[in-house]
């Protein structure tokens, strides 16, 4: 046709389709396989349990929040037996759990941990590399599924180095895409479990995928924009050094609980260790409903917030602070909040906003420090300077 | 947050939801229900099985082409027992073979009849409306599923009127957008096969989808961007008129036709009553390779031209002529194929350009015509004047 | 041709360029005629002084600023004898200063007043309703003619109630588009002076536009893009509502003074009544350099700040806050701001952006309680609140 | 400000202006000063005459159609004397009346010969290395000033070699951009013309605008966004190479007038040596009115054709092929005038679009002769193997 086309048959595609995967393991952090799905990250959670796993299999999961409680029900509808921990949306997955599960497993009957990297209705981010290590301690042959879907290229994350098997991801948060693409990072092991999974499958199927990727192809239409999105998103990625990503992540989230306590107000997320570097929930004051700030904020600013998802509905607010966002982005969202507690009749301390501005200047600060002491400007300066 | 976002659970994203859910009631021609899927087409076709069917079902295919056989392999997979018809990819699906298949089956074990509409890969389009007709001369329960992912609003389709159960399309052909958004329009027979259907699913599960889009949400991250491109491309085909758009592309298949016809070609397509109006596949002249052909235009004039899928490599080359194309571009379009042929040395006549000019130019007159006759100016004219 | 084109000589066009001109009167405030040039605002300048005077023509104005001095030069090179009144750059147009000029003028030999209303090098707005008053109190004949390039659509203007004869403005400022479309407003009084002014003019010949004009065209090729784009500008100036845009950029303005006095800067308008609502010029303190500070924000968080100009150089730095503006895009300007001043080692208070934070909120408490108040929702509520 | 805004005033936009300054030169072929106005071409017309010339110079121009008769009524404007050649509006300027002028001016009062290099309005180009030749042999002082707004980067074209001393040329033609920038290019004569012309300027004064240049800055504000725009086409060009954009643009206009031929109607330039590259202007059988075949080949293909200027209104319309133009795009253009011809009624014989075809794929098929015979692919290929 005389019109620019994409042909996702062409050699053209094939080249974008062999960048984006090769591109993609730096961001996993992986030397092995990675799948696109066209498809959102619901999709590559169900590709990770299919590919794995046979009717009746058990399973390892924790409530950590409502997208753990979501895959779960997802988990229970394949047909698998699903061994639930559960948690009060507070806490990441905590190792001990694991490792007395798995103990007391005898029988190796559990075939998969699983595992919500960073749960996106809490703001809690589980460590990843303690459950690998009970688990190996454990000796136990399950395999480690991870979701990354709000963490991935927001949190630094280590797919080969943390043992895990499956990471599933999505296109629409740290990637700053729209929804769509979907993604698993697959071990060895996970490839040899896939063997005997029994639990049907083809959309979703591993093999023919793997196939056709080799030479860049996809065996049915891919999402061909998003594609194209995606090497730009990588590019971008790799421009700022994902160490400086990480690192600005972090000085976000530290900059923004700065501001919660300022307001008085209390951070959902209880373990530091597990404080989350891509989101925020904030809980309201008993007797005031997050709902009715949310809607003054966005009747007001224009801006909307997370809202709180299940159980924790009109109980908190979620502030988002990741993908392609910056420091004075991050103080316009504060200001947001800050004024809508005002409006709205929040009680809260003032100073939020002040003291989020405080602790980005001194991240600033200390940077030049390091710079002028060292007379060595590296690109990831401000990132090891908030770290300490 | 501070940038424009999409926020899939605000108020403004529900009335989009339900906008473009109930816009898409008249490109199917339907008053039941219908989902979107953020997967291209291929998931919309397991969707259409998972929802409707169990393990070991029995269905009634037929090897009209490529896809046909690719859906057949998917139902094969799942678990499905698939009474496949052979044919020769130049011809649609064959009533008289339907009926004596339903008519053979005593006990009633076929529970659907599935054809693919359009066959992309052989620019055959199969009579649905004859084989809802057989189907209901055999009084067979059977549920009738229909593939138009590249019919649907390109070539006139009904699915209340010709009782189809399940149609399944996707977002990248007549509705003009990228991959990455599928559909199935759904009837209340194949709605309550779907209770006691028993293959596994979760993604593609209908209840909780059509449960959420009830009020406009989605279960689970929806195509958000694409869907706003939906309600744009929507409203680009109510401004036309769907009867327009159906007379368009019959106008530009004909037209094309008859360059093929005057380049001495063959069109693949055998059977007059079944030729597509959204792609020509054309026949090479035997010991002439298609895609040497189809190089020579890429290099020449950087227009890609559709391969021979499958059995079909290097034996045709297909013409689109779909989605927001007009007259000029498809002069255009055979432009370059005239071209190709002489500069690739494949054997023709030369005048096919003309033939196709003077189609379109007789066209046009006609509708000329009415309009000075009736004196009144509708939108269908040219439709109307070129179909009779 | 076969691609889209924009066809400055097609009915489309015409009726395009008939609805701009129409448009830009509820801008002007004006009954009368406009002429759009494509050219930055420095062209529309030439234009007010081409069109309506000869040479040796003695003019008045006034040293305001930088583009103020600007003009002046533009005046003497086109061969204009120039009086101008010196300024310290920290006030506007003294009305008083207009007119004793104009009673000493007993000859009547001033042929123009030409006063800058908003000037973009200071941050300062001249009152040129009072300018008139003294221009009808002295009965002198000279035309007025204001300069509106950062003030017009962000700052209350009205062309016909101040009988101002020529308004000069541009694309790039409250009209929210690229620079490349200036205008001339004009009045009758102007019109006939065009009669009779022999300074030599082509280009900016205001009589070929006029009469090209009443049916939608241009004598020459118009800047189509931008003309497309200044219907969009006017749309949303409308949908808004331009008191709206007015209250805005007023609270803006107020906001970020605010800041600068908790910072204990100041700044650079001495006059309240002059302050600018569309951009405030802050002096630093001796011995810093505006431009340092404005390197370190350009660096830190990629903001850029406007500059001293001329003999401000290094002593000023100057926020914008008009055009397409919103509350919390002002807070993370302010933010980078504070935290430059910082960065920079410039002596400061703390404290800025929370005294603009306060000022933003009460505005809209008191909208709200006028809303409760009135139990009439208007859509200039914030507007009124913050105005009293 | 938090918004991405382009400040003209940055080292990022300097670095931005020295680039495309120094681009430009490869495209007029000089090494001299190129300015850069925004404005449309119009506005470079002005700052040619003003910068160089005086009040009352005798200057030489002819009628070679509507674009050269408006820059004559602009000079007269301008206070000049023009001596105008009459023409046919079917020639380009004959350079054995430009050496007869001369060779009668004994006393040299003639500052400037004015040359309209293509006209837009009838596609003749003229030579201006003959014009420059007998200019020489007559050893006349005069300047030589070509207008190039619808040639520049399209027909080949030495400022340099030719010793043009002021080119005009725009942003919309050739460099692919909208209206809104446009350009001179001076010769060391000119800019010492410059430094005693007594025309007034401002606005258009080469000597503000070549000091602020030289880093890369701009006396006022510049056409910014378009500034990206023509690094971009600068770009474009370089990667296509200029000798290849001239051999396509050749290519299509030699198929055109193929078409015209086979169509048997007439092109409105009498000379082949001057047939433009970059439009054709076709006469209109008599008694057949060219805006109704514009009208219809507007509403039934939606293209839109150039028409018959000034005393050319209705009697010729025009094909533009200039810009980025592919083949099958003019394949597409002419296949539309076609139906337009029958489908208005107009005597024509068909066959037009088959001419351009062949002659389109006999260029093609001659760079393929050449590839095979030398062995070396050059980028010039198709460019060499149309001109023999």
């Amino acid at each position: 046709m005389a019109r620019p086309t994409i042909d996702h048959r062409s050699a053209e595609f094939s080249r974008l389709g062999l960048e984006v995967l090769d591109g993609l393991k730096e961001v996993f952090k992986t030397s092995g396989s990675i799948v696109i799905f066209p498809a959102s990250g619901t999709g590559a959670w169900e590709a990770a349990l299919v590919n794995t796993l046979s009717p009746g299999d058990k399973v390892l999961m924790f409530e950590t929040g409502h997208f753990a409680t979501l895959w779960r029900e997802m988990a229970v509808k394949l047909g698998l037996d699903v061994q639930f921990v559960e948690g009060d949306w507070r806490h990441g997955v905590d190792s001990k759990v694991v490792e007395s599960a798995l103990s007391e497993d005898a029988r190796r009957q559990i075939k998969a941990v699983m595992v919500v990297h960073n749960e996106t209705s809490t703001g809690v981010t589980s460590r990843v590399a303690n459950v690998r290590k009970v688990m190996d301690r454990a000796k136990h042959p399950a395999l480690l599924m991870v979701d990354t879907i709000s963490s991935l290229a927001s949190i630094d994350y280590h797919h080969d180095e943390w043992g895990v098997d499956v990471t599933v991801a999505g296109s629409q948060k740290g990637l700053m895409l729209p929804p769509g693409l979907s993604f698993n990072a697959i071990s060895e092991k996970a490839l040899a479990s896939a063997k005997s999974a029994r639990l049907s499958k083809s959309y979703w199927d591993w093999q023919p995928m793997l196939a056709a990727n080799r030479t860049g192809f996809f065996p049915y239409t891919p999402g061909t924009n998003l594609l194209y999105g995606l090497r730009e998103a990588l590019h971008m990625l790799r421009e700022e050094g994902m160490d400086n990503v990480f690192a600005r992540h972090d000085r976000h989230a530290e900059a923004t609980r700065r501001a919660v306590q300022a307001w008085q107000l209390e951070v959902l997320c209880l373990n530091p260790q597990e404080y989350s570097s891509s989101l925020t929930a904030v809980l309201m004051p008993t007797s005031h409903n997050a709902d009715e700030l949310r809607k003054v904020i966005l009747d007001q600013f224009n801006m909307s917030l997370g809202s709180g998802l299940a159980k924790l509905q009109g109980k908190v607010f979620r502030i988002g602070h990741l993908g392609d966002f910056n420091d004075l982005m991050l103080a316009g969202t504060l200001s947001g909040v800050e004024m809508g507690l005002a409006l709205a009749g929040v009680p809260h301390a003032k100073g939020g906003v002040a003291a989020a501005l405080d602790h980005l200047t001194q991240c600033r600060q200390q940077s030049q420090r390091y710079r002028s002491l060292m007379r060595t400007v590296s690109r990831s300066d401000v990132a090891q300077a908030c770290r300490d």
